[in-house]
């Protein structure tokens, strides 16, 4: 629970501008302090926040040595960019199975810069866990609500598939107790959750943007059509590693063209390569799929 | 047969020598004025030559849609750096499976610099074909057989494992009417080729650089351990696009340490990330595999 304040480089946070959605336009200071001299016009109300996929890889595109494994791939500045980027979305998204390997924390270390609202804090984004079948069985020793507990992020919110059972009424309760809460998608007759179904709960939670974290099975999906279109900007950190066979993988869904022809499953544009101490970041957006 | 000489910057041609093999001493053009102004010392005859190991890769480790699917993935400046590349090496070496599915040329068309040969054309690089079950039925309307009698690349050497039947004569002879040759390796009982074998066989015809091209088997298996400590430099070109499942994807065999458990399986020291157009170039050595 002690874990180090990280600091992420001004200079290299300028180069990841253009790939961030808008600075909040700090609510809270400013209605404290009484200005909103930065505040930009409100953007109209969006059916979803605005959505970064980021993930760390190896050469062979894979996220972990094997399911249920934490693998520590990228260098201290990858991790200290994961941690601003989390400052900078309202919300971050991991998949239950990220939760039952990792334990995640899904909170911000970032070092608070002038940019925070004023109380010496980073934003904490909201985790959001995809769990449509309820696997995650937390307690109050899971590392995400202990965090909440302590006021160093907050607790998530988890979503899960209205054809299921009710949550245990004391596991509802500590999430609850939190802050948190289950948010139930979908119909009765399916565990299959649509991303625009996702998008829209988040959006209607009042969380203007998200980052997708993990793990493989979540980010193929974003990632596949036509989901894609959905994300409004990528950021890859790749780590110069080869994690090799039997690893997870990330990989989207085959893509066909009119005759039945397979044909690339994405192509980024717009990019810029980072290098950042051993690995590179890759910044994109989604090329348009009409082609 | 008609296709572009391409020209690879000379800006970009500095970011690389660092991870290229020293420079023919130009043996054939200083003989020829008499002058070996720039010759290095001769090093000591190793039991190998120079290993640089050199593909494009989508971001999902991909190299082609499908088996025997020729897919472009990197840019235009890409492609003029492999032909540069190409003329930085006595050999260049594809397994079978890219000889069947591409019909390469093998050949090198890169505009001539002041550093070659003075007769205005680019080094050609031997094309060594790694082919132990002879599968490779050439004609002599196989693009690198056409360039070889054109004069503008060399025949290939083929490599087929001594277990093997003899090659039909008439390939064999169109195979040496250009100056190409069967080589065999191994022995009588296995078809199976060994990276050191292969290497010390090229040595063995006087070629000193050798740089590994393809496909998907070939490349993941001189990554995996124990071969990978037979490569020198390693070169990728990473595309911002994903081919997507079933692709034919590089990535090297599983390696586990001391108690059983999956380790990373290869990593790269030494690194520089070049961007290229719209692709990054990554260039590194193997880490020493001790740890």
């Amino acid at each position: 629970m002690s874990e180090a304040t990280l600091t992420f480089p001004e200079a290299d946070a300028r180069k990841l501008e253009p790939h961030l959605p808008p600075k909040p336009s700090s609510t809270t200071a400013a209605a404290a302090s009484g200005t909103r001299e930065d505040a930009d016009p409100p953007p109209p109300p969006p059916q979803r926040p605005f959505v970064t996929l980021t993930y760390a890889t190896s050469l062979d595109s894979a996220l972990a040595l094997a399911p249920g494994t934490r693998t520590a791939l990228s260098g201290p500045q990858s991790k200290a960019m994961t941690h601003y980027l989390r400052s900078r979305h309202a919300a971050i998204c991991v998949g239950v199975g990220t939760a039952l390997a990792d334990n995640p924390g899904l909170n911000c270390r970032i070092a608070p810069s002038a940019s925070d609202d004023g109380n010496g804090q980073p934003r904490q984004p909201r985790p959001i866990v995809i769990d449509p079948h309820q696997r995650w069985a937390f307690t109050d020793q899971s590392k995400v609500l202990q965090l909440a507990r302590a006021d160093r992020g907050l607790a998530p919110y988890i979503l899960i598939a209205v054809a299921g059972p009710e949550p245990p009424a004391e596991r509802r309760q500590l999430l609850e107790e939190l802050g948190g809460k289950y948010i139930c998608l979908g119909d009765s007759s399916s565990f299959v959750m649509e991303w625009r179904d996702i998008l829209r709960a988040v959006r209607n939670e009042g969380l203007d943007s998200i980052m997708v974290e993990g793990g493989g099975q979540v980010i193929s999906s974003l990632l596949g059509a036509p989901n894609a279109e959905l994300i409004d900007s990528v950021i890859i950190t790749v780590a110069p590693t080869w994690l090799g066979a039997g690893s997870v993988f990330v990989s989207p869904a085959r893509r066909l063209d009119s005759e039945g022809k397979p044909m690339s499953a994405g192509r980024l544009v717009d990019t810029a390569w980072i290098p950042l101490g051993e690995d590179v970041v890759l910044c994109g957006k989604i090329a348009k799929t009409s082609s």
